[in-house]
């Protein structure tokens, strides 16, 4: 089944090991694994075999998890190698040939290249940014004038940093009703405001997906989850047997550490990001050729410049005389912008930006 | 996309926790994470970051496993959660709406499950237990007088033992050349027998995949591998970008340590299968109602029983009142038979073994 290049993967997977300044990452600097063992002071780690363990997962993990929702049941829960194979997982299980998916740009390509590799229909809602990242309202009403099987959203979103709360989320939903369309929802970036909410907590079609790569700090430990109804969970088991058996007992016994500790993971995440936004902030009160849709939440954030340059030339640029690494908008289907990662320290930032300056100043 | 319940792995999610002698699983006696640890005498563990690590894979850990090959560079080598995932990442990479592919039963479902699922044209060869569980040879020259896509297969072969040796392999080779036909290699029981054979050592459209589940006993760490040309290792690195993104370092340095550890986890395992084969051997001397075709190599063996009961039914039976487990034939479409696995303690074996022999004599 054909796929076509995974744009912002691949840049990262060509050009992230020439970072000096790594101004794009969307994991918040990550611990080590000796920092996270640390943490096990239970020592859960002594007691691991290393068979498959619980095939849905380590059940005292799964109910960790649920300490991140408002409702369900661990029945409601299976895990994955990460938010990107659960994503993975829903729409393979759920998908067919035929299907008609409706997602947001720029988004994360996945969401629209694994169902047209099924064989289905995608249709693709412009956020505006003139809109605040916020979908066209006029397209996304257009898109839902016919029968849709599922919608898929990224909250928040990658790149923009667009946070869908409670209250757009309903609306998304009363559209959703009407045709009895599935929300797939990649949660990976929630964890840092109090203003997010989970499309399976509100609606029963809702499914949540996420992981500890992202504001954990752990995507070394690949582990991920789903959140879904029942009925969607058993179709998963069913595709999951074919496909991974099951995380295994070390991943889920690091990730239970993870979430028993998730307030100071949380923490530490919450400043990192949050003085790095302060530093983006002043940045671009003296920078007149840049802007930003300020993130509703989130770790990324999706700079827009005005210079007679493209995207991939100037992060190119910027990357081998520099070392300042960002993902061109081009990865995006977005020209003249850069997506921001604001999970390093504030040095970096500081610096990344003021080189940044220069160059746009350069292709003035 | 519709999948049909995986069986032999179904059977196994619901009994297994029963179990108090588990005569039937596939991997040899699971190490502790403890165990592992303590053979990392480079301190590997210390300086593994949990970021994603190599896309790829870890380049240490892939130069590692081609010492399993004899021939290869590391870009011949990809990483997956697992010899399953690496099964299904070729099947979608190379397969399309329409392949044709063969395989042979009985054996792993996975198999023909996800061509079916994507589409393909399935042809199943049926390995003749008359014939030392060796193929049908009529019916699969009949599979290849039209064109072919993908040949799968197991070797040695879950669940009859059977190996195929290099002898054999070259037939089927040049039955597969005629039509550029991939030959897919699942080889993840191969490491204790010196017969054994990789098909990408010897086909430039051979594809082996493996892990550390089975003869390593690391199962938990969920570590396999794919070794193919190039152009194969391209489509299938395009489509881990939408799956997996990579097995992260923790996994992959612990697996490095496995591996540099190789000869001693063998020679363990090595030595638990051989006596179990031995037990099995007695056993069958003196047991005139079951009979067992000896496998070539690999953990596994397909035993047939002569009583008037299900394969199910008496699998069922032997769990529910006495705590021996088995997965029945039925899970494989050959009924009649049991799966045994030669896993575990002697102990173990003999004594369920000896409880197999009471319900056969309950059953006349």
């Amino acid at each position: 089944m054909d796929l076509k290049d995974f744009l912002v993967e691949q840049w990262m997977n060509d050009h992230e090991g020439r970072a000096v300044f790594n101004m794009t990452d969307t994991c918040v600097s990550p611990l080590s694994f000796r920092e996270l063992s640390a943490l096990d002071t239970e020592h859960l780690l002594d007691s691991v075999i290393l068979d498959y363990g619980e095939i849905k997962g380590d059940s005292r993990l799964r109910k960790e998890i649920l300490s991140l929702y408002k409702s369900g049941t661990e029945d409601n829960i299976t895990l994955m190698h990460g938010c990107l194979q659960a994503n993975e997982a829903v729409m393979y299980a759920l998908l067919d040939r035929g299907s008609r998916v409706i997602t947001f740009t720029p988004g994360y390509q996945q969401f629209t290249e694994i169902p047209q590799s099924i064989g289905c229909e995608t249709v693709t809602v412009r956020l505006l940014e003139e809109n605040g990242w916020m979908p066209d309202e006029e397209a996304l009403q257009k898109a839902f004038e016919t029968h849709a099987d599922m919608l898929v959203i990224n909250n928040p979103n990658n790149p923009t940093g667009t946070l869908f709360d409670e209250g757009y989320l309903e609306k998304l939903i009363a559209l959703c009703q009407r045709h009895g369309t599935y929300i797939l929802s990649d949660e990976v970036y929630q964890g840092l405001s109090e203003r997010e909410v989970s499309v399976s907590d509100l609606y029963e079609k809702g499914i949540s997906t996420s992981s500890l790569s992202k504001v954990y700090s752990l995507a070394g430990l690949r582990l991920g989850w789903i959140k879904a109804d029942e009925s969607v969970i058993r179709k998963i088991s069913v595709r999951r047997d074919y496909s991974i058996i099951s995380t295994g007992p070390l991943a889920d016994s690091l990730a239970l550490t993870a979430l028993r500790n998730k307030e100071k993971l949380l923490e530490r995440s919450a400043q990192i990001v949050s003085e790095n936004r302060r530093v983006l902030g002043e940045w671009l009160a003296a920078e007149k050729k840049a802007s930003v849709v300020m993130p509703g939440a989130g770790t990324t954030a999706f700079l827009k410049y005005d210079a007679a340059v493209s995207s991939e030339r100037l992060a190119l640029g910027l990357l081998e005389k520099e070392g300042v690494f960002f993902v061109p908008g081009s990865c995006f289907g977005t020209d003249k912008h850069l997506r921001l990662g604001l999970t390093r320290d504030t040095e970096t930032m500081r610096k990344g930006l003021s080189i940044l300056s220069e160059y746009l100043r350069r292709y003035s």
